[in-house]
């Protein structure tokens, strides 16, 4: 059994507001040779940390969302007057910050929930003060949310592995894709106390490097043994036999079960398909999209080449989508905070 | 039409032996930001030069292995003395220069072929300058049938691929991983020449990067179009329908047709599999190991984590093998200098 270290593993995002309003965030950009800090009471400070990927995963960009809401409301109480003039704004840039980044459903999803609650406080007298204070209680039920479902989304999927096994996993959906603990990682965590874990194996996940930079590194703060493997190596590692499963997150889910998940993640299903490898999704119901039948209505982040290339070469161009769909055929199951479901089920359980 | 610049790509490896004997090679580690010579009359620097990657590729290194012969010999001329201490020197020196890379033939095939011409030579008279003129004329000719080979290779691929076709290939197997002109890329700039490539996608091949820093670099040099995409783009990029035809080049390929080449070659080849798409394998005859029954016994090469890892994270472990291998039944051709055939026919061909 693994011995497991999860208070190695700093919280991604806390949200402070006894006293002056604050938000600290993990400079994920940093990582791993530095475990550094953002602190910032300025919310389009958190708006450039989601764009700028110091903060990035689905669920944590959804919570830096709803935590640079609350900021701008704490702005907002100094320099603007009127309740229509703040609902007005107020909504402006809710659609400002929610598009920071398209892929990614829980930003918009988080992000909105702040404004709801923020506009039905503000409805019933006017007062801001009442718009601050139900957006900052949303917030914190937002990032407790976040932690309970990503706790008990690890222990749903820790059932699928066999004692032992050696997961392959992309991109990082781990504690720092979250406010803490992780989705896919999750998974890994509640099943290495239960030593269903015998290694894991970390794609890099190019160009930014987020299985690399972050997935090895939280997993051997926590005491999980794990490789790290180029993203082209994944093929001969598992006709190696070497993979008992393949866990992912994910950015987006259609009603269909299709994934919008980290470049990279289309073809890892691919080819556990072709090994009878199970290919597992991990994610929050708040990254399910029933509003968008299949995944041709996701709409994927093209970043910008230099990710790729950082010294451009003449003559060469760069092509640097940051997302893939995965068809809801190659998907063995999507674990959630509520249950386990095949992609097909989701349109009928949801 | 594609006005192509072959004369804007230098010359992979030139053996000098008029007046004193030396070998310029392409410093390959320095590309693409710099177009720099190794050159040296020091038979130990060329292996040194093969084992850092300095040049790669597996023609090319079979054509530098059989250089480092000739210079050894060109030494051994002022230090040995005795027919039979040369023989028996020659042999294991022979032995060495082909284990300084385990996974393509073409090194021990090459050195082999200096290594019979030599002892054949010394074996008439025993006399060293014999054996020396012998290996001289043997490298010339291998240098010589590479490029012969290569655009053989170029015509008869050229013929698989229809106008403006878009081509994805890996690693590099270019004119920059031969004596000059390439083979998978051989068939991309004689079929650019007929007007049949529309854009090549280089994947950059993770770790070294030679798709990123030496694909997109003589493909450009070339004039022919060319987007560099990460590795794990491929799918997402066949999924888009933007890829016609995938081409490759090998380090091995065993009697049965299985192919060993650069690591990730194996996953496109179920990718493109999977996707309808052609795989191709270009490679001259010098590449096809008739010994090996098939891809099980051909040793992978596992190379330095440091490579995929420069700064180690504690608690990490890296896993970088260098090939991998594809099996015949994902190959739809393997072009030669000799015709075009289906893995399965190469042992009743040759």
């Amino acid at each position: 059994m693994t011995f497991l270290d999860m208070g190695n593993i700093p919280r991604t995002i806390t949200f402070n507001h006894e006293g002056a309003m604050s938000a600290t965030l993990v400079d994920q950009r940093k990582l791993p040779a530095k475990l550094d800090y953002i602190e910032t009471t300025n919310w389009s400070e958190v708006v450039e940390a989601i764009k700028s990927l110091a903060v990035r995963g689905a669920p944590a960009i959804g919570a830096a969302g709803a935590v640079a809401m609350a900021l701008w409301l704490s702005d907002a109480r100094d320099s603007l007057q009127g309740a229509d003039v703040i609902a007005s704004e107020l909504k402006r840039v809710c659609a400002f910050i929610a598009g920071a980044r398209p892929t990614a459903v829980n930003l918009q999803w988080a992000v909105s929930r702040v404004e709801a609650a923020s506009l039905h406080a503000l409805g019933r007298r006017g007062v801001l003060q009442d718009a601050l204070e139900a957006a900052c209680a949303e917030v914190d039920s937002i990032l407790e949310e976040d932690v309970r479902a990503n706790r008990a989304i690890g222990a749903n999927g820790a059932k699928l592995l066999q004692p032992g096994s050696a997961v392959l996993t992309h991109c990082n959906a781990g504690s720092l894709a979250t406010v803490f603990y992780g989705t896919a990682l999750g998974v890994v965590y509640a099943a290495a106390e239960q030593g269903r874990i015998g290694r894991v194996y970390a794609d890099e996940t190019r160009p930014v490097g987020q299985g690399a930079r972050l997935t090895a590194w939280e997993l051997s703060r926590a005491g999980v043994p794990v490789t790290l493997i180029c993203d082209n190596m994944a093929a001969h590692l598992m006709a190696c036999g070497r993979v008992d499963a393949v866990i992912v997150g994910a950015d987006r889910i259609a009603r269909n079960g299709d994934v919008a998940n980290k470049i990279g993640t289309y073809g890892l299903a691919v080819l556990a398909h072709a090994h009878d490898v199970p290919f597992y999704v991990a994610a929050p119901l708040s990254t399910i999209d029933m509003s968008v039948p299949d995944g041709s209505g996701i709409v994927i982040e093209q970043r910008s080449p230099r990710e790729v290339l950082p010294d451009p070469i003449e003559g060469v161009d760069v092509w640097n989508p940051a997302f893939d769909v995965t068809p809801a055929r190659y998907i063995s199951k999507i674990i959630t905070e509520k249950a386990i479901w095949s992609p097909g089920e989701l349109s009928m359980r949801l």
